[in-house]
């Protein structure tokens, strides 16, 4: 085999554990040397090989590799760039070909969600349609939890907890309050139009009257009235009520008072999410005080509270990437494949990228319970392994030691720039 | 000295740590057992003082109590209730002191704010007023740190830290996106009319271009111009722009679109706070795509990511209180004393309640840097230590174990209610 460089790229939305994936990925390389040649990483991900903008990762230490697993975010920087086809953007796959070539790349390795799967896809067909031998390997990625074909998604397992954790907490704050103060708490979570992360919480209620005592899924369409019914009859019987929203939830528009415009106690009004909007409907109808948190980045950042099992499998699959490019594999992704709930094992896996590009796995109906609002057993038997297991990056002066990368460049080879 | 009993409440928002503070009461008090004979807890604070429903902490085992250390919120119940003047309202007062002869109470510990502060001093005035022998001990609580005569508040600590470690955390996934997306994100961080959780968010930065770029203090009157260019210069110079923002921050009103009221993509409108605000404002006039995270209660919560100084302080004022009391001390709150600051040493002293009451701390100017939009090396010297160290709670299941406490009550021995 001739021993070609490799390229690694970060893509879409950062995780907790990305950086875990690329700690995988470089090491791995370093110990297949014989194979693999140097390894660059794109800065801002693709839009580094588009632009020639790469970084030089043998710059970094060993030490601050391993830092990489308890360091969130994307270290190399990561892009929301989607390459369109290869029909209606052929210069952009031309212009790859071209630094790939410059920088003798014959492996990529590219470390996304569902559209990076797509573009993924679309490299590994770079052989047989334009004649550049690539091995194009998908390292999956996302906070959503909604690639097709794993048990699970790296990023997940760590909003996930984040998601109890926080619930269990707020959960505490309002039992010891609702007697004189908020009864109602929303906590609103990303997830895009899946409702894992909401499901997650789920998991922090464990005994009767726990929190969170409703979840929000986007997979459920909204009943109001069932809904305030539910909250009313919560905080009767327990004192307070917790909720747990997904962000795409649709909950309506036509209950907020006047035309559907409502301006705060200062005369104007702002923007938001569905928190808030739950918060109205709640009060405008129960009139029970309220206060609500929207986690947003907080919580796909929160490397601070990451779960064990998700930091191992960022870095699992990262690692397989490269073994499974070293035995010659193409245009697949590195799957997590689960053989037991209870003693949690798993092992690694792959799926082929034409099945997974652009599929989006939503909610099993059988993990929400018959009324919409908690998960069901077979969830928890789901989710639980998942959060399983704490892995504190290490702390100086009370705060997280996370690693700052030199991220040297790549002298430019060619002469031509490219616009993106 | 005779025995008496002693009563413990928990009074206004709680915190991660003032569970802590109740475990060294009881401690203490079961130390103490030859002065102080039962240790009851008001259910839901003051509360349960009023309406004879206290609670037997006796029936907690030493390691429920041990764990109280580590679990968050208030696990008697706190409230919110403000104790009038004994001018306007003599009548709770009457209540209390037949509540406390009932019960044979003769020790008053309250753990509370600046409200609860004034209701304790009125408590011990009741010996000289209406002639009930009690002690009234004062053991400070607050996130907001806005009590006077102490070094520090114990909560402030672990809020910091919270608000610290997630800034630093959502600077790392701004920096990696935002050359293809978000360049602006606002973490809102509660405190009231102080700024000091937003200054312990400046701690994150240490280094030229580290999140938090900006804080906004209440204590600063807000300029549009200079805000907006600063965002503007900071975006242009490192790619993005990171802020904490007080909950108690005015922006004012007239920078919204049309008359003031602006609807979202689905045509209508939500409630919100100030992160929201000051998002629009930066999309108005500076276009730049924003996120923003709204903490509210998972702040004061997060005892997963509480301060190890936090949690040993609260425990030592605990203790503190009851050693003060059986020492023979009333109208006092306990203090905690800075004597360095690099190493940290601390000690616990005393303040009169008549000098502590009702008096909210500000930042300092000095605390706050010239430009106003961040914090002086005076702040970080004052602020370092007070988020040192880690204390990390049990976990079960990926999960805190927090303490489940049985909260049993004590036996009623009046035959009259009373309505709060």
């Amino acid at each position: 085999m001739t021993k070609k460089n490799a390229f690694y790229a970060q893509s879409g939305g950062v995780t907790a554990v990305i950086n875990a994936s690329a700690a995988g990925v470089i090491e791995a390389a370093r110990e297949n040397s014989d194979t693999i040649g140097a390894l660059y990483a794109g800065r801002d991900g693709i839009v580094g090989a588009l632009t020639e903008d790469l970084i030089d990762t043998s710059a970094e230490d060993a030490a601050t590799v391993a830092a990489l697993r308890h360091t969130p975010a994307g270290a190399f920087g990561s892009a929301r760039y989607k390459l369109k086809g290869l029909d209606e953007n052929r210069v952009e796959y031309e212009r790859l070909i071209e630094v790939f070539k410059a920088h003798n790349i014959g492996y990529f390795f590219y470390n996304g969600g569902g559209d990076s799967a797509d573009t993924c896809e679309k490299i590994s067909h770079l052989s047989d349609e334009m004649g550049y031998p690539i091995q194009a390997i998908h390292i999956p990625k996302t906070m959503d939890n909604d690639l097709p074909h794993t048990d699970c998604s790296p990023g997940f397992g760590s909003v996930a907890k984040y998601t109890a954790v926080s619930i269990r907490e707020a959960g505490y704050d309002l039992h010891s309050m609702c007697k004189t103060s908020t009864k109602v708490f929303i906590l609103e979570v990303m997830g895009r139009h899946a409702g894992w992360t909401a499901a997650a919480g789920g998991l922090a209620a464990e005994f009767e009257g726990d929190a969170p005592h409703i979840l929000l899924f986007p997979e459920i369409e909204f009943d109001r009235a069932k809904f305030l019914a539910k909250v009313d009859d919560t905080v009767k019987q327990y004192g307070f009520c917790t909720i747990v929203a997904s962000e795409g939830v649709e909950i309506g528009t036509d209950f907020t008072r006047g035309d559907g415009r409502e301006a705060d106690a200062f005369g104007h009004v702002q923007l938001g999410g569905v928190a808030p909007k739950i918060a109205e409907l709640i009060k405008s109808h129960l009139g029970y005080k309220y206060h609500y948190a929207i986690a947003d980045y907080l919580m796909r950042a929160a490397r601070h509270i990451a779960s064990a099992t998700d930091v191992e499998q960022a870095y699992a699959v990262g690692r397989a990437a490269v073994e499974y490019a070293v035995a010659g594999k193409s245009g697949v992704m590195v799957t997590i494949e689960r053989e037991s709930d209870e003693p949690y094992r798993w092992s690694i896996g792959e799926a082929s990228l034409q099945e997974v590009a652009n599929v989006e796995k939503f909610m099993p109906r059988d993990f929400i319970s018959e009324d919409g609002f908690h998960i069901t057993d077979t969830a928890r038997r789901y989710l639980k392994p998942l959060i399983a297991g704490e892995s504190y990056p290490p702390y100086v002066d009370g705060l997280p030691d996370y690693a700052r990368l030199k991220n040297q460049a790549v002298p430019k080879k060619l002469e031509t720039g490219f616009e993106i």
